[in-house]
């Protein structure tokens, strides 16, 4: 019996969604004069963190590189490759803000996935999909030394919510994962690129006082 | 036959401490422009934070939040209503130190009996109640990208370190947990409002060497 | 019958590199002003942090000093002596240097040896005692709030490759532990300290674009 076509889809999309997200933190290191390993350890923290995290707080074992060395060594490649062709990448911008928006959403399906399987409670699922969704990120700007980006500007986590969201919803009315999957990528990956389009914020808190 | 009133106890006050502890830490990210998802984030990072790091280091699974997904919407929730009426709370300093102080205490102690039901040795189970009291902190500082507090002033640390002392110590003489944890709590909570009522410090180590 | 001379000789250089990476570490706090609580901590984490990190991410429990809480009071230990006497340690330089080096190769082998028992394939087990080896300075300068100094300058990752890559080249050779363990040990200290005396540098990759 060949595997449904949404479980064929969401591979797909994280073999794309890890190189992307490789080629961006690549980028972001650039940014901090980091040397070829800070590139590479930039690149797969970025990655790849985000499923590690969710792994090792949900306790499943083994994590996805460590079965699958390969994609280590994809998303080093892929580091490298942009370290050396930077120049060159500077103009497709826009595909790279639409690769990394894949990367968000396709991650965050595969993170609900995850917990489902390990038949974890609605929030946790919820939860699980938005940490593989958006950790990577935060690892890496901790690793940059930056507050992280996450918290600050973009609706990055939105997008990852409603995306977790709309898939357990359709879930829940027994919507089999061979539409649930592709519309909930489809509705995440629109509501990213308006929200980019149109510079879209979460409202800020801001607080003045002195103590802590 | 009922619990043990220092069960119940416990319970209770570590409800209490994580939502003072997600109090904070929501005003800890006022002071750094967050958004909503910020203030959540920064919030379940700090009162469940080093719960979850002792549990990952200790391979104690599930951990809290994942077993009980409605400790994440009580600090998630408390966060937001602190950031609507951060204005009003401003009064309360005194009381959100005193719900800092019992979350401190209460973490510690949960955080020894966690490891002595995985029958850890002494000096695990102590560093896992100052890991559940203080670690916490630490991540909040480190996602808000400053040098965290509990390295540079304030009792914290010594404060968990006395409290987890104390209830290991009045455990080893065969203590009941009905005498030693109130016990523990109450030395523990007055040695921390007697440090920040005198500003009580740790001796700094200043270092001006010029190598790494 | 005895266990390996190797075995004898990464135990002892292992003690060896945990009390040097705590008294290296402890200078780094004290750069920063950190109290006693800080200087333990930073400690602990530098020199242990790196095995701790492996174990966490390789589901390979209990962890070294959750084993051995010895080793938590010989880090801690040796951290405090050297905020006490930092004056006369400052003649040390050199002898600091060429402790933290052996750490360094020390720590590699022992984290690939951690990964080959876990039966990992060849990229984990390489990847495994570079964390190990390299993973806990980077904790070190997260928590100081530093840009992660692996990843701005020296040859720390490469030596930490090349020492692993050489282990593992002879083992899949067949050549007994106790060759190559001692011939990977001399040629990646070799390579250290030969980087260290020239200012080896890894060419940085500088980007200066506008988006992220």
């Amino acid at each position: 019996m060949p595997p449904d076509p949404s479980v064929l889809l969401l591979y797909s999309l994280y073999l794309v969604a890890i190189v992307a997200e490789a080629m961006t933190a690549a980028l972001a290191a650039g940014r901090r004069d980091m040397d070829w390993v800070g590139v590479c350890v930039i690149a797969c923290v970025t990655a790849l963190g985000g499923g590690s995290l969710r792994d090792v707080l949900l306790g499943h074992y083994p994590l996805s590189w460590v079965a699958h060395p390969e994609y280590l060594w994809m998303t080093a490649g892929a580091a490298l490759l942009t370290a050396l062709g930077a120049r060159a990448l500077r103009r497709l911008r826009s595909l790279f803000l639409l690769l990394d928006a894949i990367g968000l959403v396709a991650f965050t399906v595969i993170g609900c996935q995850v917990a489902q399987q390990m038949e974890m409670p609605l929030t946790i699922v919820l939860v699980s999909g938005m940490i593989t969704g958006c950790a990577g990120g935060v690892l890496r700007d901790v690793l940059c030394n930056d507050i992280p980006l996450l918290f600050r500007s973009e609706l990055y986590a939105s997008v990852s919510a409603v995306t977790g969201g709309l898939y357990l919803a359709m879930y829940g009315q027994g919507v089999s994962a061979s539409v649930s999957v592709p519309v909930a990528l489809l509705v995440g990956l629109a509501f990213r690129l308006l929200a980019l389009r149109f510079n879209w914020q979460m409202p800020k808190f801001v607080y003045r006082g002195d103590w802590h």
